[in-house]
């Protein structure tokens, strides 16, 4: 899956829950959008997503450390984009910031759940 | 969303992210009866997951402490289920445990995406 490669050198993950509300418009351009911004960040390392049926979606992301993750939070076009998760896309949600104390891992294949630089979000 | 009252005072977040083989035998009945047991672990203050239609899960639980993690860990029907976990339902996965450093949120609504203590995973 990949994962370890990036687990295994990040520090912080920032967890993002959250509930989707009816609201679908901009969201999918948006969310691409913002998912090749992030990649671009210095300090990002890889993000891995998944949204149930019933709107509820998980994301973690990982960083090298806590001034990329003010950087990317403070970045224009995510605080742009930040506010209408606020205002229109989101029922709700919860961030934490994470400093990662140990990780293990399996991988019986080499197929990848993971989204870092350069590659395409799975979801 | 019911996330904060558990996530502002969750001190750790294990992060367990899997792919799924297509071995389904036992899976759904031991995802629910972990649920369950977790949910009678001391220190245990909440879970959310969602996963992808190609297989790939993320879950989060909170816990108080460190001791409360291990004591999980080392449960003998988790370990029981972790050893199939490892050699039948998963492709791959991997675990991180991580401190949470700070959290926010916003919640527009009272529905749970959580499962915390007596209720039931939206899953």
């Amino acid at each position: 899956m990949n994962i370890p490669s990036t687990s295994c050198y990040a520090v912080y993950a920032v967890i993002f829950i959250s509930k989707r509300s009816a609201q679908e418009s901009e969201y999918p351009e948006t969310a691409k959008r913002m998912l090749k911004l992030a990649q671009e960040q210095p300090g990002f390392l890889g993000v891995v997503s998944a949204r149930r049926e019933d709107g509820v979606g998980v994301t973690i992301s990982y960083w090298a450390d806590e001034r990329s993750i003010r950087a990317w939070r403070d970045q224009s076009e995510h605080q742009q984009a930040r506010l209408k998760g606020r205002t229109k896309w989101y029922e709700g949600y919860s961030v934490q910031i994470a400093k990662i104390e140990r990780a293990y891992s399996l991988d019986k294949t080499d197929k990848s759940a993971f989204v870092s630089k350069g590659l395409t979000n799975g979801e």
